[in-house]
């Protein structure tokens, strides 16, 4: 399989939409609702587990997990698409922001950003 | 810009935790627990809004909605690189699935898995 | 049925967890971690639809949103109880505050606190 | 201050929205999305934060996160007053269920419910 862009792959969502007629349907306060219900569905896997028994979890439900995320990605993709955002020009974006925001000789190995806000 | 891959988006993650040596820090239920948070704040554009006041909102807010779903972006590929799921693969078994579950001659024009569940 | 107290409530979720020795399981995180996911749940009961499906919908699950509306209140109490917050005491604390963010004679049939953020 | 049921809570809410003359823009599928959000919020506060961390981080930011847990539970109480629903009448039903659910000789110690679905 050659690997898809991210264009390819909301090229791929939009054919699946359209051919359905499911566009109609697709408002984008709907699919923003939608995102963050398939995000807490990934969330799910994780509840009242610690490290241990989230490894023995995903042995025999790796591709459950798996399938929440892909639909987790379908949303962010159908939105961003569906109101102009360029998805990949955006994380180019926010990726340079990021690296001036924590600059490696202060951030390394350091947990602020994690743990302080 | 050459178009992304999923492989190159996650590489790029990946290499700006390294570098960071913040890998210790992001163990999956906290990855999770980002991703879910992250899609609410794209959500938080939303609220409280109709169609007309979603459209006028996205007008001068568009950047900060990308941010927000970049964000939720990072955080999906990062839980995914770290638990070995390949994003890319599990989205074309799910297209697959999808549309065994949903032929065209039956869900056309049909909003039934919308409202019926 | 004489009307329960929040903190008679309280007191009947803790008996519920105390008798079952699951005490050990509730930490905080998890708590909030359920939280938000039982919040999830209720929302799903909006997912896709308009008002008037809403209307439709409620008709015949309401019972069933009911249950998930509890859920969301268990844990609610539960992690309140949890790390020490009076739920009732901080209730009326933030009232007060909202009553002078929002006095009346500004506040009266004006939306932006609901669409300006 | 004499303890509220939670008719009285309601009451208050109920009041506040009624004498800003903002019952107009409390959609329930709005309420819904705003309970989810505020349940987010107070998820926020353990983000990133192992249980030590989260105890430290509790003894300064316990009134801000009281504030979240307090604005979870007004929208909680205004969705359940919109559409009709008694909480504390599905509450004690609910936990009839749970305790035939969970008979205390088998649940006792055992964390089954938490890590097995």
């Amino acid at each position: 399989m050659k690997p898809n862009t991210f264009d390819q792959i909301t090229v791929k969502i939009r054919k699946f939409v359209a051919e359905r007629e499911w566009d109609q349907f697709q408002k984008p306060k709907d699919l923003a609702l939608s995102l963050t219900l398939e995000a807490a569905e990934v969330l799910e896997h994780f509840q009242w587990k610690n490290e241990d028994e989230i490894a023995e979890h995903l042995k025999k439900s790796k591709d459950d997990l798996a399938d929440e995320l892909v639909d987790t990605l379908w949303y962010l993709l159908a939105l961003s698409d569906k109101i102009g955002v360029n998805l990949e020009t955006a994380f180019e974006r926010k990726l340079k922001i990021n690296q001036d925001k924590y600059p490696i000789s202060k951030a390394k190995g350091n947990n602020k950003k994690y743990t302080d806000y």
